[in-house]
């Protein structure tokens, strides 16, 4: 049931004067609740009873970490059919996605409670004693990893779920023994509502100390800043706007004691197709990438949002086609009236740049928060001399660059910023030639895709979700797959430790038989 | 031989006209040579020199890249007597320490060389394609660690050689294939110099492209900030003072791309003695203490400058004796008469607070730069009042707490600043009770020690030296061990890549068979 308050810890609160809706964007109108933004004084409640929590949360077993993962799961799927209409209400996105999304969440949560179930992701090294070395005996010193304390997690206007109140950043945090504190987003507050009822649930039902989680409303950036700047948070993790993730990184290091920002921001993720791809299969790629760029309405941080081609009479037809198909797709839904004016808005920017010729226009459409697709085109020599070009235009919209060689092309690639994706449409008889652009792209992104789009981030230990800034501001972790963990814990060396106060993962018999870094060798054995 | 310039690459470069002269603190006299400071253009030289070498430096195998760093091991052994002479002279240290330290410097050049010598270091992730997957295929992705790009080193006035030139951060950055270029230390340059040259032999002898190492000097902030803002340069390591650190950390975070700054910075390094340890053996851990404090002159930031007890008889006895048993070792010499000065200062200044009692005063010594140790000692209400105490005075001093109880003690560690590390000196019958003080502790520090000292810092993969703010500007990574090349390098993805593109750690056949993680095990098999 939603009812419009914060949650902190397990009390509903709501002692705030200051409420806004969520809105209806498929039937322009706004939702019924008012959801309550937190004081300040509740912000310093619930970071304060989750410093209390951390006590006791750091120190829970594996197993329970994961009971308690399992079990946000399955009170997330009992939430059912409620979940999915305030989702769609919420977002103006099919029910289709609102069930795909919630599954990706479940598999998330799941993937973390494996991952955590026993203790060989804490990176366990141990270096034994040697008593005879000289000049000075050598002590035994082994190794784990710890969680770093609150988290403040904010949720994200385009994955209600996979990245909000239970999604990937809270997911990671709470598996690794960090509370958490979710700033909720204003578009999807009740959505976030009924996820965070879920959490509480489930930290109640396997007895997780309360203020292991809290659920904080707030729609400008008050609540967030304040959150930020707490003295009991630790981390903060954050998907959105280069101008959002930022301001929080730039209140974070200037904190006295400043903390870790992972912030996922802009990226337009830069696409090669070279001319022999689009001459071999130009149609089937078009047809791929007008799928790509509409996915979710372009409201993907993995959007193809520039595509970088060789000039030739092909090339021409090609993006005339790609413009045809992509604006042959029914207009969709965007998430909120402010998500479209923005794109008509940022669309227009780029499009209204030295060179740039749309090729399919923003028609008028018969719904006012839908929208087709947009594909504009333009010379690599004017992209060259324009930053205003590399601008993401938040939704379903690309940029196709005429480049005259791929000398210039690769100049082009070289001149961007850090970016998430960088994708290559080639034929094998391509291969023996990407080096130029392979090196360039693994100089400004996180993951490189061959004949795939960049859309689609799959949940596994080998992805990268994350690149040079602004892709992320933290290039060295990853917000997606299982590693997402690493952001939120530290090294913590014991030395000339008594084996019975050691950790089980660090103890000479190995209970969990678990994989060690033992002495230089990995090893499941006992030492 | 030392030229008094810089090196921008393989080229001495002495352009400026501003240069400083190191000075010998046992002779109380200015050394000879003079140090030409990098102006700002040799400043831009180096970095574009840098970037220009890590496009090629990446991509070196990790054999090259062993080859090159043992041969930076070798190189500096060759420089023999008249480093070591150089050494002493800049540092007022015995030559047993400067033989010491060399011999470590090279154990961590050799260390990394046989890290990167296969590429088991980057963490290969393979997650294999399934394409009956439903709804979508599963693609194919795998993932390594590739370097982040030039990275600038701050050598550190505590260590000449293992934290400075050709020290930890330098050996760790050029081991993951990023070029580095040293701010050298204006109280050491000679030193450093020599240590460039040796680098810069190596590199021409191993085939290294020109600019993967520059030296430059500089006694002021500007050059060092300078180098931190260049938006070529990728990362900063640093080892220093608080003010020092977080200076290049506030520069790094207001840059329009931030960068990553691992700052090693203050700490106190608190030590519990239980009163069980003291009653059993008091005096043997006095002998222990008066020796850790006093190790180089206290000059170490794992120097146990803050002492916890339980008051009582034995406690009082005990301080006595460890003040005795300290100040009756020899004056030493300190680094340079601004340390002393600041040694002076500092201790006065905590010592003057409120409640606290010099136990053993600075005495007036013969030699200018010369100092014995100084212990204080408080009580714990007195020092839970006044986080002046919490100071670090860099030096052989440490302040002595008197606690009423486990509850004080526990809340003054509680409220400490995050520190390198943290140690209990206990008898086994105190096992058992360890767990307020244990817990407090881990919450503050990033190593603790049983019975032994701080100081001493051993180079292996479980060791971590870092810790909570500001004991370090990012306590998930360690500045000591094999683990700190993982500062310097971000996971890259790559996706659907046909086999003969992926690099060899990434190949089916796994050619240079190492262990890699592969579809969520842990594998030296081909897939």
């Amino acid at each position: 049931m939603i009812t419009g308050k914060n949650y902190i810890g397990n009390k509903l609160s709501a002692t705030g004067s200051v409420s806004h809706k969520t809105f209806n964007p498929k039937l322009n109108v706004e939702n019924e609740y008012a959801f309550y933004e937190a004081t300040l004084q509740e912000v310093d409640e619930a970071a304060n009873l989750a410093h209390q929590a951390f006590k006791e949360f750091k120190n829970t077993s594996g197993t329970k970490r994961a009971e308690f993962l399992n079990a946000i799961a399955d009170e997330i799927l009992a939430l059912d059919d409620e979940l999915i209409n305030t989702y769609t209400s919420e977002t103006g996105l099919p029910e289709g996605r609102a069930m795909g999304e919630r599954g990706r969440t479940i598999f998330q949560l799941r993937s973390f409670a494996e991952l955590v179930s026993n203790e060989e992701w804490r990176e366990n090294t141990i270096d034994s004693a040697d008593l005879e070395r000289t000049p000075a005996p050598k002590p035994d010193i082994r190794k784990t990893q710890i969680p770093l304390g609150p988290v403040v997690v904010f949720a994200a206007s385009n994955f209600p779920l996979a990245f909000s109140t239970a999604g990937g950043d809270t997911a990671s945090a709470l598996a690794s023994g960090c509370p958490v504190i979710v700033k909720s987003h204003s578009m999807h507050s009740g959505t976030g509502e009924l996820v965070a009822s879920a959490i509480i649930k489930a930290a109640e039902k396997t007895g997780m100390p309360n203020g292991v989680f809290s659920n904080i409303a707030g729609s400008g950036r008050v609540v967030g800043a304040a959150l930020v700047k707490h003295p009991k948070v630790k981390a903060v993790g954050f998907t959105g706007s280069i101008s959002g993730g930022r301001a929080l990184f730039n209140l974070a290091a200037d904190r006295e004691q400043p903390i870790p920002v992972f912030a996922e921001m802009g990226s337009i993720n830069p696409v090669v197709i070279t001319p022999e791809a689009i001459a071999k299969r130009g149609e089937e790629i078009a047809t791929t990438y007008a799928g790509s760029i509409t996915q979710g309405t372009g409201q993907f941080c993995t959007n193809p949002g520039l595509i970088l081609t060789i000039d030739n009479d092909n090339t021409r037809s090609f993006i005339k086609d790609l413009a045809e198909k992509s604006t042959a797709i029914a207009p969709q839904c965007m998430l909120h009236p402010n998500i479209k004016r923005d794109f008509v808005k940022n669309g227009a920017s780029v499009s209204s740049q030295s060179g740039v010729e749309v090729v399919a226009a923003i028609v008028e459409e018969a719904e006012p928060n839908f929208t087709p697709a947009q594909i504009s085109a333009v010379s690599g020599a004017d992209f060259l001399i324009n930053s205003k070009m590399h601008q993401e235009v938040f939704g379903p919209f690309s940029l196709v660059v005429r480049c005259k060689d791929e000398t210039e092309l690769v100049e082009i690639i070289q001149n961007l910023e850090g970016q998430l994706t960088g994708t290559i449409m080639a034929e094998k008889s391509d291969y023996q030639n990407l080096g130029n652009i392979v090196d360039a792209l693994q100089d400004r992104v996180g993951r490189v895709i061959l004949n795939g789009v960049p859309t689609g981030v799959e949940v596994c230990p080998s992805m990268t979700h994350g690149g040079p800034y602004p892709a992320s501001s933290d290039s060295r972790f990853s917000a997606v797959g299982t590693n997402a963990i690493k952001r939120w814990v530290r090294p913590f060396s014991y030395q000339n430790w008594p084996n019975e106060l050691l950790p089980s993962a660090l103890k000479n018999d190995n209970p969990d038989e678990i994989l060690r870094f033992v002495n230089g060798n990995h090893s499941n054995d006992k030492i």
